[in-house]
């Protein structure tokens, strides 16, 4: 008998856009100065033009680029992946799929928005993107889409990341890209931090400050990011397009689908489609998604959905999102890439309507399941990706319980060949939990309300 | 305008043997005790049991299992890339593609014969593979298959690798396997070769003695190899069959296939579909295939057409093959893959009937090559890799002088995320050349014939 593994499908032709589908307006973006709606033309000063035209886009789908298309060929389409060992491993009756993004150049699905910014930037005559990253992954995955279409890239990292994952520095300095320790002394801010602490690991906020204030003394650069904004969201969604194809040429669609959360593009990459599809079917809400975080930044299960800024220095305008309060620091994971303090406007309106359901786990939680999966199903994955597949095997485990044969699809958005130290900490049981400090998120949140009291009345 | 990128294809069901199609019969595998053809038990007693039938199989096509289709799913079928940026930062008519083969789990082509040994292994209730690695890139490999279907591995890895690639070390162990630096004193061969050298880098040929003695001293152990022998030659064929069905939908086909040449796996599992169908059509010689080895082992290009062992100690048969000679130790280089002292018997006989061109690169020009594409293609190639890169991208200049828009497929065949330390080294500019010195060269030969004057009168 030959079994039908994945049904040939095409790069997709277009990105989705959600805005249009959610089940209410986003709250506006606002300038805490003037008190009113955040003024376009910053948007349009930030980042990259066209990209700044998507963030409001009401259009439903953009096309994509010939070009970009041609580049996202090196990878795409991403193979869908029924996970046999894993449900055989676990003995449940779940069926798991699993969309492979690892193949990637820079091996993530940060791949997918960076070829796209990149090739805007080339195209609008920008000779320099400037952009921040935690674990790497979308610095570097930024720095391969820069190369390619001969735009300059800027890249700040967060000190731990910097100094804890040296072959990702490596990986976006071999792609060209320049690449600096966050806080750094090139920046006001960086050296205002560093006067004040020396010795500290670095945020994600930290670094997007020093992004944002490097982008904006230059004329010729923009600030370039790799999640939270809905014109990088919606880049993502190719994830989705791709899955939903796959699945529909397997005659099966998921229970369930479930990716980690930082920002949320990864997660919203593959969920999207799957919301419209529901939106467009008008039934019972048939699809559960499940975002899976960091408990060392548990903004979607431990925060609140409240106006906050996304960096430490408020340069940024205030959006409507899941937070911890941007002045919180997490304690230091390897899950860097979900050390982020606030998640995407999109997510959390949907979260906030009961759309999206969450859970958070510690890092050992959650490279103690990529472990077993790396070992079942042989991918070694992020550790990032790891809190998607603890929440996966525990659904599994649920269902080996209940007997339901419910069909889980989560997005396995990384591999963890560059993050080889999380895995041997983990096996030499020196690895912390790291949970994040209740009584710190609840200080922080209170400092964001306190600055803008009319907004929290 | 809508651009076909790739034809949606499916994963081939059938490996192909190229034995059937050669132009000659292979000289027999001779045992040097008894001057005759070895013993075919000898074989079973060293190799997985359905592996060594379809070591003599006269079979043209082997079916793929369906369980191996599946963890081939995880990353096939790969993209064949056109590569037009680098066509353009050439300037050339040429058309350049390329199969990716980064995309494993383990990061190469590699994967594709491990899966299949590992699943052959489990169905025989072998216990345990044991096996050789230089550069880590099969070792990994197999760990990763091993993983999946619940087999023991044991690596010996050239001392070279095993202190140089230490990621490669902790992710083979993170799949379960247990891994040794080669020369190990677990051996007879090892500790012997400590007494007389016990700084020395280890070779391929070393590391193989070791294996071959280990898998030979448990009868539950089989020796598990990555490149030479027919049955994992076959075994890579999915890569050129997924091209040719790939380059059929875009009404392209190619005028010269290329691969970098160690053992010959890689470089065999793309050409060998493609010569098929040269044998098919009956007519004139219609693909170039080139081989593209290092010239710190180069027995394409400076070696000869002769019997030799495949390891050290001389615990292997005969194979008629181009060789170096197997005492002889080449430089230490980046490009640990193809640091192997003879080459496949298969594609041996096509060079000796000029069906097959090589050439020989030292690192420095791999690598400046792999940098080079890496900054237009956007894949960081492994070093290996980056010799092939490098004769493609020579070609390609001279289709440029030449005007010829000639069509040029190469395999590339791994991914350089775990060799990071090659391209640091190159940057600084303290890398060094590393040719093979052919005085060394001859006088291992010399020894070779020496050793077995009957078969050389």
């Amino acid at each position: 008998m030959v079994t039908r593994l994945e049904e040939p499908i095409e790069i997709p032709r277009q990105w989705y856009n959600i805005v249009p589908d959610l089940p209410a307006k986003l709250p506006p973006v606002l300038d805490p100065q003037t008190r009113t709606t955040a003024d376009k033309k910053l948007l349009h000063r930030t980042f990259i033009g066209e990209l700044a035209r998507h963030e409001y886009s009401g259009e439903r789908f953009i096309p994509i680029p010939e070009e970009v298309r041609q580049v996202y060929s090196i990878w795409r389409p991403t193979p869908l992946v029924r996970a046999r060992h894993l449900e055989e491993a676990l003995h449940t009756p779940a069926r798991i799929y699993y969309k492979n993004e690892t193949g990637s150049p820079p091996g993530s699905h940060k791949a997918n928005a960076a070829v796209a910014q990149a090739y805007y930037a080339a195209k609008e005559g920008i000779e320099r993107l400037v952009t921040s990253t935690t674990a790497g992954q979308w610095g570097t995955a930024l720095a391969f889409g820069c190369s390619i279409f001969g735009v300059k890239c800027t890249i700040y990292m967060s000190r731990s990341s910097y100094e804890g994952k040296p072959y990702r520095k490596d990986l976006a300095e071999g792609w060209g890209a320049e690449i600096f320790s966050s806080p750094s002394r090139r920046t006001a801010v960086g050296r205002e931090i560093l006067k004040k602490d020396p010795n500290g690991p670095g945020t994600m906020s930290i670094a997007k400050s020093e992004a944002l204030e490097d982008a904006r003394s230059d004329p010729d650069a923009r600030n370039a990011v790799g999640s939270i904004m809905n014109f990088v969201l919606a880049t993502q969604t190719v994830v989705g397009e791709e899955a939903i194809a796959q699945l529909r040429g397997l005659d099966d669609y998921p229970d369930m689908v479930v990716g980690c959360v930082g920002g949320g593009s990864n997660f919203s990459g593959i969920f999207w489609p799957f919301y419209r599809d529901g939106v467009a079917k008008k039934g019972p809400k048939r699809v559960q998604f499940l975002g899976a975080e960091s408990s060392a930044a548990p903004k979607l299960t431990k925060g609140e959905y409240i106006y906050d800024h996304a960096d430490i220095m408020r340069t940024s305008p205030l959006f409507k999102m899941y937070t911890v309060g941007h002045t919180f620091v997490p304690p230091v994971v390897h899950t860097g890439g979900l050390r982020v303090h606030g998640t995407a406007p999109t997510l959390s309106l949907l979260r906030s309507r009961g759309v999206i359901d969450a859970v958070a786990y510690n890092q050992l939680e959650a490279i103690e399941a990529a472990s077993f999966f790396a070992r079942t199903e042989g991918v070694l994955p992020a550790p990032e990706t790891a809190h998607a597949i603890r929440a996966v095997i525990d659904e599994a485990k649920r269902c080996k319980s209940s007997g339901e044969k419910k069909v889980i699809l989560f997005n396995l958005c990384g591999h963890g060949l560059l993050d080889i130290e999380a895995y041997r900490e983990f096996n030499s049981g020196k690895m912390k939990a790291n949970d994040a400090d209740p009584a710190e998120i609840k200080k922080s949140i209170a400092e964001v309300k306190a600055l803008y009291p009319w907004l929290y009345q």
